[in-house]
């Protein structure tokens, strides 16, 4: 049976048993957990990224806001299931203070790394790139060097050094709604300076719902069996992109080597918010939640680009899913 | 406050009173008001224009049939909510009286101008023109030489001259699904040759809800800070693209120049008629009714290209917002 | 009044009155009557098309797979519209015993053809192909030499040799999501060898619902009148394609001529699985069982590239429709 | 014989006898007459237009600057053959004295209606339009208001009123390297504002050499057979567009109505400045002088958009070809 | 050392020695043979192909006519260097006399088959198709069934039956200047009927100079090694496709057996007559004769879409190649 | 008067004196110096970098194979003008000296730095990188980790540290003929570990000729005025790209800041050898040679990529146009 390593407990993890035994991961039945209009200002949230925080739960999230674009804004709960969008968003100071705030601001993935909790996000800097940032009590938040060149999306951070080195997953691309999209390695010793780039998995062609594009979603949890990590696959139809969710178990020691992957998407748009809303078809995971005692995982998902839904599985079920497929 | 100039009273205007105090502007809730199939021969009815007439009202409607392509429509109504279209299209003539519908015509508008109503649309004549017409009795309709050369579509005339000029706001397009779009102004002393062509508003590549074209919508709204316009931004995303509604307030003398404009979207697809259809994710307002008397508006929207939507606000608000934000 | 010929009688036949005396075609009022994850490991079912069998009924059903590529399987019913889809996709093998099942393959029609069921699809062989087979069990699959050079999708064998040669529609497509596309007839005196090939319908670029693409839906009914054809027309919008069904009459004895086609669709995606889904907007029709008795029809159609649907009619009513429109 | 009506003795118009008995056309052999770097600051001049003046010859022409943005230059020549290329701009004032040049400006044409020399171009404004100005004295100019709307390119005023009236050919375009283009009438009762648009003449398929656009080249040449326009065609392939120029005799009452038009391109790019430089394989008429008494024709046109040339024919054999091929 | 089987004695081949001795191929020194306008309303004449006649000489070539449009017209020449072109394009006629000379064609390949000389080339027929005739005097040419469904082009048939049965290299196609190509084999038992479709070759990605496409060459030349086929190799640049030209080996007993071919191209686009035209950098192999005596090679090519060239070679010395690289 | 700062005397450089005193840059009068197939198997030889040796000189140049794929290969000179390019491409092994050299490589820079030479190029991994490796005697090549992800192209490293760090100019592009580009500096302590990027300079769309992408050149000269960049700025044209060359004068210390920049090519396409090639209309720097005590540079240019061309200035003039233009 596999066992999370390095995790916390966490007995008031949102859950619900499956009632089809098939699954091997299960949708809440309230879904969506957030609405539209969930705050003044926010017209759509979702794609965002949640933690654990004082025994309640602490969250940064995409809102697009009325102008339609969107900014990164923090999120309470105590159930990790009704949520309270702060209306104003995050404000970003460099090092020394000033404002660095950009432009626009998508996609957050949120990090515990040392003591710090890390923001990597979409950030706007002459082109998309990964921005990164840092903060301590989700009020104070300083951004860091930029991770990346423009064009890039999707950077997660590993939760810690492996071999003395930090290591972040990331995504290449262009300067539009890139049309391709795999899934890479960069190195750190620093946080600041990133090298050593390698590629981790890319699209599938025969897998047709992951053959335009893939990309990492949540933090890579920590089990004995290796880093397990959710991801988007994208295929293509004549009426448009199609986002599925898949799985993928890293090396521990060298995550830049896939050890199982899923073949078949593991959920895919079916349900009426996942299926039309501002971009029809797509579930998109930035964030899980998991409890290190029993192995229980939230699996946080965007909705169509207009809500946050929320899906249930287990460690031990996944890692079976990935090894016995 | 805000009032209303050279208007009328219209104390039969279809009104309900707004549930959120936050609403700047709020749906009917019977919307659509017109659904699919609603005249023999017609499939959908969307992107129409209605005016108060002998004491109910009377619009032209746009009507795709049963082929695809589309065509005007008169249709009348008690009580502006419940409509009776016509099923047989509108049969232009010409000054000498030869028949001269074009092979197409679709999102008409229609402007009181003197004594006569006239006519907007976008007609074909060798590629999508402005098409201008004009009837005192919608059972004769008598079509004028063309305002624009090809490609131009959305020309709203103004319902008066301004310095002895007609004015007619429209917006430059190419022969296919635009991917760009401004508004522009030109001016005509006989309603017959136009110049001084100037560009009064363009997309905002910051405003993502607007970023890709803009349009203007109803016919403009005398009042004493200014003419009141609702007007149509696309935005665009991996899967189509997205008509939401803005709002910005003309000079009265110089209609060029832009007082003040909505910075975010004052209404955008959320509902499930507006959020999946013939074209999702579309509102698209052509239409608006308005009593002098309490400054309320009756916003006639089309909704995902194949139903017609009601949304309600006042003068006094709108304006309000438009000063304030 | 209109006679099937060559038919046979089918009193369990699915069968529900109309309620709306203007319908020429009207839906089944259960539809969609295969949902989501019909079987184990078919994640949608649709495009597919049944024959009687034995007093009940068999078909050849496209399943997409949980990695997104689609197969053929076999599904079984004793009404026609509650089906078992067999999870075990269909193992083709050639003439010496060797399997030889393309990588992926789609949109089935099924021909009784002398002693034989004709399978005829979309496969994969060096580029989309129509891929033919035989079976007289629906158990042993036999595949025969591929009847065109890559790129065409959509063919439709006719149902008995005519003038003593064999007949087929299809469409020549590109490699892609196919831009454009008309209907050919190949002819052939073995089945293997095909030639003198005729385009037998083009899109109609009047008819915005069938201006961009066109394509056969079921084999061809034959009757006193000429076969009977439903086909797939689609237009297209800034946000998408749509497919609608439109009716055509092939001349008995040289079915390269049409006699009568429909200027207007007969069927238009205007219900919830029809308009939203996998492949929003789509009705594709590829197979209809007749009641040689009573001319019924049941037509079967793909929705939204997620579900079937059924829809009815009678061969009196539509070669009514399709003669004095 | 046909013969040139309202024209000049132009005995000094450049010219040298043809060599070869079937062309109708024939360059001149010293071509290009105007080459890379013809003054301090233009890199190439080309498309340009020229007139009779004081016994010599003036011109506007287009020149692109050294950071390749493209300006209106003022150039004189005694020959019509050598032309000194003022290095400064032409500044254009308004009605008031201000300034008013565009930010970029090409492809005039220069036309004597009336006491002024009307200059017609692609003038920048809020999108290409035809920008028009006058001068009397070719050292100041006044921009008049825009004749259109964005998009258009291609204007050419005609040198007369015809029943009163102003008439200027023009192309509607799109916002880019335009993919399609027909050439269209507007018609003035000042010069100022412009309606009855018609649309005189179109792309023809099935002239691969004009299949993608066609637009109106020098200011019509008034003979008694009609108005005599060169215009350039354009075809493509897979490797580019190709400019090449024909011909069209368009009636002296109402030149919306084509007389005659060339099947064939009269002169396509072959020679080594047509078929290689800045944009490869283009031919580009913009301007031709007329010697009334013997019917010569100078033809200027642009070529490989790198440099000017000329080509010579007489009023008699295009219109002999025009009106018996 | 390879040899012709069942070829002919040609002693009057053309024949250039090669000056440096690492040539594989090379040029003829007088290129190109056929320069633009060879005959009077023959713009440009290449992509054509040649036969031994009567001790001299005859062909079929492209011509583009003076409206850009291509057909076929007959050529002699007594040394296969000087050719004169016929200026009337070939009247196609079917077997009952009726004319059916196409809307367009191109590209043609000419066979001798048993006692005819067959034409396969790009006809139009509701697309570009591979059409295919017959002829024995150069005077009468009589037009078969196509030989393919549209889009397909370069079919180029094999000059003698294989196990009694006919076969034809061809290429499907889309519809417009294609971004993809292959070479593929189809069969015949009676040059009417066509099927057993294989694909023969490909584009190699690995291989920059054929990466996006290609296309066979001229009529195979049958050897004791196999069929040696010359055959078009394009790949793609940021300002456009470059034609070059390989060779490849088949297997005498099935020739859809590639036995060699070669790695890099053979001769790419490099002098002034090749590099630039009407389609710069295109050399396209399409005809070839060879003498049987000696091996020689004389490789017939167009030149940048308006010339023909010449290009010389050995048997030996190209099988040499091809088995030693 | 500006001067060269940590350089080497260079006394014999290529030279000619200028002829046209108004020339700030201008051509060798023999070139191109290196033709295509300069070498066996090497079909063109452009783009490439070149630096003093042993009194001689030496370089990496790109050489495109015959199979159309680009290589490394190092290419000695006596003169710097005649070039001796070797037929075998560079082997890069890795630190534990295993083989390592990517599918292709192009567009190589070579930078004397502390004791290496090191050579950034576009590599091939996992999509198109800035590759980076070093030599000492140009026979042992190892590369280094790639100093970026894809897709970038165009690196450029400093001669030297500034402020104790690596800087690189670097270019991000994406997956194909990348339609857009501007000049990013990335920072380094250690030339494996890249952040702190920031936009350097960006494409001007007012200034034509570089308003699609711009790319740095040679390696920067240090003078006290500051860094010496050539580059290459972009322009298209409705048939394709038009590479010119401007130059910039960067900060010395804070390298990101650009002190000066040419609004005006300072060379542009114009010679035979520039205009018409492989890649019509390309002159692309990559390469400067300085001579310190007289400030004369020979600037290297790749020519239409098929040939490389030499340029000459000093860094006086160029220096005196940067700052009074």
């Amino acid at each position: 049976m596999a066992k999370v390593i390095n995790g916390q407990s966490l007995p008031n993890i949102p859950w619900q048993e499956k009632t089809n035994t098939e699954d091997v991961i299960w949708r809440y039945d309230q879904n969506p957990i957030i609405r539209r209009n969930p705050a003044k200002g926010c017209a759509r949230v979702y794609n965002s990224a949640v933690v654990p925080w004082n025994g309640e739960f602490i969250g940064v999230f995409r809102a697009d806001h009325l102008n339609g674009v969107p900014g990164l804004h923090v999120g309470h709960s105590k159930d990790a299931i009704n949520w309270e969008i702060d209306p104003t968003p995050i404000s970003w100071v460099d090092d020394k203070g000033n404002a660095c705030t950009p432009e626009y601001s998508y996609d957050p993935r949120l990090t515990k790394l040392e003591d710090d909790y890390i923001v990597a996000w979409c950030a706007c800097h002459d082109g998309a790139v990964v921005g990164v940032g840092k903060t301590r009590d989700f009020v104070h938040f300083e951004r860091l060097p930029d991770a990346t060149l423009p064009y890039n999306r999707n950077g997660v951070p590993f939760p810690r050094r492996i071999g003395g080195k930090y290591y972040m997953l990331n995504r290449p691309s262009d300067d539009g709604h890139t049309p391709f999209g795999d899934i890479f390695l960069s190195e750190s010793p620093d946080f600041v300076y990133w090298g050593h780039h390698k590629k981790v998995a890319g699209r599938i062609g025969q897998n047709w719902w992951e053959c335009t594009k893939i990309g990492a979603g949540n933090v890579p949890i920590e089990t004995d069996e290796g880093w397990l990590l959710f991801y988007h696959g994208v295929g293509n139809t004549c009426n448009g992109l199609i986002y599925s969710i898949g799985a993928m178990l890293l090396d521990l020691e060298d995550p830049s080597k896939v050890l199982y992957r899923t073949n078949n998407f593991i959920l895919t748009p079916e349900m009426p918010y996942e299926v039309s809303g501002f971009v029809p078809n797509v579930c998109f995971p930035c964030s899980a939640l998991v409890d290190a005692d029993t192995g229980r995982i939230a699996l946080y998902y965007g909705a169509a680009d207009c809500g946050t839904a929320l899906a249930f599985t287990t460690v031990d079920e996944i890692i079976d899913l990935l090894k016995n497929q």
